[in-house]
């Protein structure tokens, strides 16, 4: 097995998260810089650094814009690996999008750039840790705009890239995933809005009648506590924060975001580039642990499947 | 101290979980049809029955809307008890909205029939459990009518009224208030939407201005951690799912609900009527209890604070 793991964000703490993991990169190909991985892992074989480089030299906390255009060649280098077999899967550090969009390159994350890279129309971000996966329908949009950006058709590409990569990345035979509501108490029949009634629930009649296994629109707040939780392979939530504030309270550190929908494997930190603690050794290595593990796990799994 | 207990709906499992706690209700006055009472706590003192009579005979897991106006008279007596200072506080057990709504009788829920009650312009619904507390900006509206219902007056008079309750009901001298952000990740700068630029976090600085201790705009998937929330007496969040989700994952069955800004002290249940268990005994009066509990300890911060 074969791993491609980007450094992120130079300035961040994305090197020193993997030097504090060392001893269990023996499967790993770091995409970086070779002077900065160097400098924090002095001993790393060379035979495993796919070397990109910086356009000018890096300071630890200090973003800078001619380094944008590094930061995006070393995920399509990453990716492009993937797509050619070169690499089993690829595993991100974090990045920082506002100084990409300062240096004057669009660019909306590393889920949309791998989409775009790999030619793939639709894709869900899902986030997990021991406790639970929560996919997400919409992702980063202002709230004001969920309601409107959920439709039927979306919820059934959603939840047909949740079941696939779930039998395909997870082994899970035949998925059960609960889907919660858009409004507070699922709607309440209508009385609290009505996209539950209009929306959702027919498209998951539509999808039940193909024989997925599919429970709700289940109330946020009633779905999310440890005994509901543990009834379901996956959970699938409207929007960014009644998925995420639960997962992440939940997982204490240690989760860890996967796209699926692509024709490789992606898993990726749950945090930022940390820029405020970034060199000063304190940074938590948890969900990069997290992360590449999952990775093994699921190339593990899609090559059972393939047998 | 004397409490006054509503019933609830009598088709659900209020009368239950009181029969449960039977054994700690010595300060406890039962607001409701006495029948009732006595076929589930033979041995209840009458002289700590408030009696309010069922319209027709009660069939448990069947709503009756000709009982509708006995549930509506079990709250009131026993927030006019409040009121005249019979009753140090009332606590509530569960209603079915929908029930009192075919009766013919426009109804949105307790806290809006106890401001209404009590000519209280504004209430703020705020549920806790040992882990958080957690109040809400906006409570059971439809999720794409959200972000027009928060404006910088709205959340200025919350904050002022949760600040004033956690000094009065809960002793804390000096709140520390976190707070939400509404959009994904905080809005991110303006990225993923402005309201935190432009409404919320000019609102929190005029407070601070005044002296209030507040964090925020934070986003909920960071704010919602173990370790976060232990920093803060209490977290504001924007709507019910935001803050709902993560409180009911951390308080597992012994969430309590609080009115805050009414003249009298509300508590109530976290969960529903349990129609479909009502009877069974299986019901589980862990949030009655803590909610009688959470009145008690209210009514004593109270008098401490008046002294």
């Amino acid at each position: 097995m074969k791993l491609a793991v980007t450094l992120g964000e130079p300035a961040g703490i994305g090197i020193e998260l993997l030097a504090q993991l060392k001893h269990e990169l023996a499967d790993c190909v770091l995409v970086g810089d070779p002077g900065l991985i160097q400098s924090y892992l002095p001993h790393f074989p060379t035979d495993r650094i796919e070397a990109v480089y910086l356009s000018e030299p890096n300071e630890l906390g200090r973003l800078n814009t001619a380094n944008a255009g590094y930061v995006l060649n070393t995920i399509k280098t990453a990716a492009l690996g993937c797509l050619s077999g070169r690499y089993d899967a690829m595993i991100t550090n974090p990045i920082h999008k506002a100084v990409i969009n300062d240096a004057g390159i669009p660019f909306s994350g590393h889920t949309e750039y791998l989409a775009e890279l790999t030619h793939t129309p639709q894709v869900v971000m899902m986030l997990l840790n021991q406790v639970m996966k929560v996919a997400l329908m919409t992702t980063h949009l202002p709230l004001k705009e969920v309601a409107q950006a959920i439709t039927g058709d979306k919820i059934k590409s959603v939840i047909r890239i949740l079941h696939h990569d779930l039998q395909q990345k997870f082994g899970v035979q035949d998925p059960h995933v609960a889907i919660c509501g858009l409004n507070p108490h699922a709607g309440e029949g209508g009385h609290l809005g009505h996209e539950e009634v209009e929306v959702i629930t027919p498209a998951l009649e539509d999808l039940r009648q193909q024989g997925y296994q599919l429970s709700g629109p289940i109330p946020a707040d009633t779905l999310f506590t440890p005994n509901q939780v543990k009834n379901y392979d996956a959970i699938l939530a409207m929007y960014h924060d009644q998925g995420l504030a639960p997962l992440k309270y939940a997982g204490f550190g240690e989760s860890v975001n996967i796209t699926l929908g692509l024709p490789i494997i992606r898993t990726s930190v749950d945090h930022g580039t940390a820029l405020d603690i970034a060199g000063r050794g304190i940074a938590d290595a948890g969900s990069l642990k997290a992360a590449i593990n999952l990775a093994r796990h699921c190339v593990k799994q899609q090559q059972k499947h393939a047998c």
